[in-house]
């Protein structure tokens, strides 16, 4: 199968640009709907299995007391849990079908199917822009706050993948591809990466 | 003009890259030929101009003497000359036709000419099989030795480019696209990019 994954800075654009590819390549194109598979599986709210798998995680680091050391174990094992869905679930995906994945580490999880791993980057002013745009609740944020919010959300993201892998989240190195959005057309560079992606595919 | 610059880690193949990107768009190109041209204007040896513009400037740097500081002028000096001429060729290069430029910092120097600025690395395996394979006197580099070298030149070139500006060298943020060439087959590789180009100069 040929996948593509798609990791992304917030604000980046790389979401649509993921979808923009699927459709241009008639691949299958997976990004919320792996959460709501998830929380359907667990009988749990998406919000929470989002949070859960965003921030759960720092349940499961070894907490130090004196000189032992223990768990906060419930939130921690259950971030494990849904963490293990998702990679039965990512897996299951990659051998159905052709297919474009935004997020959720399946550029680390899916590692041993090959994928193309493309890693989404702009400015900070043209995330902001693009936030801005996309999102009108966000046009009551203070410049600082959007900022802060932008950083935290990636800082999160680059959190998780330390969980998972010795690879640094947005390390050029982890990646087949890293493009630059700063001022781009987002619809023009995703038909762009799309001949990109296909061309890879072929001559691979 | 439509303005092409690849820095790439020394070993990533990136020299090849832009050579066949610009044999397969029409471009010109440019690499050893600046340096050629600037030894020409100077009267100076190549290897000499080369090795100036790659170490000289760490004649520029102030040294601190007690609490005055001063200038190792006269080999500064020249590195400065060597680079105003280079930035002069580069830019009479950019304003006569479409060219792909390696190296020579032309992502920098011709900054206000919006050249597309390609990055081109690879992991140390692929990068001292490279070298291996294209310069035989290298079969006879222990291991460690050739890997001391490869750093040494990625090092050098990264020194150079904190001379001319604040963005560092191989840092994503710094380019429109970073392409890793690890285990990628260089003239396929090159095709897709080149279709990359294309693409984003029409659709700009």
């Amino acid at each position: 199968m040929n996948i593509i994954t798609i990791s992304r800075e917030f604000g980046s654009g790389g979401r649509e640009i993921g979808k923009r590819i699927a459709d241009t390549l008639g691949y299958s194109y997976y990004d919320r709907e792996i959460i709501t598979a998830i929380a359907g599986k667990h009988n749990f709210d998406e919000n929470y299995v989002e949070s859960m798998l965003e921030n759960g995680f720092s349940f499961c680091m070894p907490i130090t007391y004196g000189r032992t050391f223990s768990y906060t174990d419930v939130s921690g094992q259950q971030a494990i849990q849904l963490l293990s869905t998702q990679c039965r679930l990512l897996k299951e995906l990659a051998e159905k079908d052709n297919c474009v994945i935004v997020g959720r580490s399946a550029n680390i999880i899916l590692e041993d199917y090959n994928p193309l791993n493309i890693f989404v980057y702009a400015d900070m002013e043209s995330k902001m822009n693009r936030c801005r745009e996309r999102a009108p609740e966000e046009e009551n944020l203070r410049e600082s706050e959007l900022r802060r919010k932008i950083k935290q959300i990636d800082s999160n993201r680059a959190k998780h993948q330390r969980f998972l892998s010795d690879k640094k989240w947005g390390d050029k190195e982890g990646y087949h591809l890293c493009v630059n959005t700063s001022g781009a057309d987002i619809k023009a560079i995703s038909s762009i990466i799309a001949e990109y992606a296909k061309g890879y595919f072929e001559k691979r």
